[in-house]
């Protein structure tokens, strides 16, 4: 696995969360995915082109958004609805959009497509590339998250 | 509404269904969506960049999506599976690569990022862009899905 390619998007991940919300994640090791597909309640999707091509999705379970879309609100949510979607869309924008400027800095450089977010209870989703699905999951104090970075080689 | 965008996307989901799946489909008439929502049981995404930043979404019924499969797979299909997902990722990619050759030969020309393909009955997305989100339904016998497009401007 690319050390190089993964690590720009922990990095973003803890900072934009860390600044946005308040919230303290962390990383478990990365893993290649094998079964294709990721589980959860509320996605952010946003498609990459130029360096390579290829896919970044942030999965939530419904715990660890209501605590990060709590502190971001500054009150209590209890439930998924419009507006932590659109926070969901935000936050994927910003992480895309701080990794790619360290990847930039790396000498690859990507352009990003516009974030989609899908919600509904135990959505699966399938990102389809022959390329290799990094999968990074993170915990926060009240639930989990996975980054899966898809990129064609 | 531009209709020399919009003609490309129609011309290539006719296309692509009549030629995959032997399925005539019904367009109706596009128009601009408000409520930002698509709901739906299977849905392929492919972000895309270059002339203008967006996403190109297909969102099938159940009913719409295991009619297309069963013909292409030439079986009766019954239930929404991996194999529908595939499907789905194959048909989106091909009508966003239809319809980028067709955009192309009028001087617009964009990259595709990877298809992602989202499943869950009754999921609902949403593109974030200030642009306009121009919505295409189609029926067929058995169903209908709905195209969107959505382009910064």
């Amino acid at each position: 696995m690319d050390a190089d390619l993964i690590n720009p998007f922990i990095h973003a991940t803890k900072n934009v969360l860390g600044t946005m919300a308040f919230v303290q994640c962390r990383p478990g090791s990365p893993y290649l995915k094998k079964d294709d597909i990721a589980t959860g309640d509320v996605t952010g999707i946003i498609g990459i082109t130029g360096d390579a091509n290829g896919t970044i999705a942030v999965t939530f379970d419904e715990g660890s958004i209501l605590t990060i879309v709590s502190n971001m609100f500054g009150e209590k949510m209890t439930k998924l609805n419009h507006e932590t979607s659109d926070a969901v869309g935000e936050l994927v924008n910003m992480i895309s959009g701080q990794a790619r400027r360290e990847l930039e800095e790396l000498g690859r450089v990507f352009d990003a497509a516009i974030p989609s977010v899908v919600s509904g209870k135990n959505h699966s989703i399938v990102h389809y590339t022959d390329g290799p699905k990094i999968a990074i999951p993170f915990t926060i104090d009240g639930g989990a998250f996975t980054i899966e970075v898809c990129l064609e080689t």
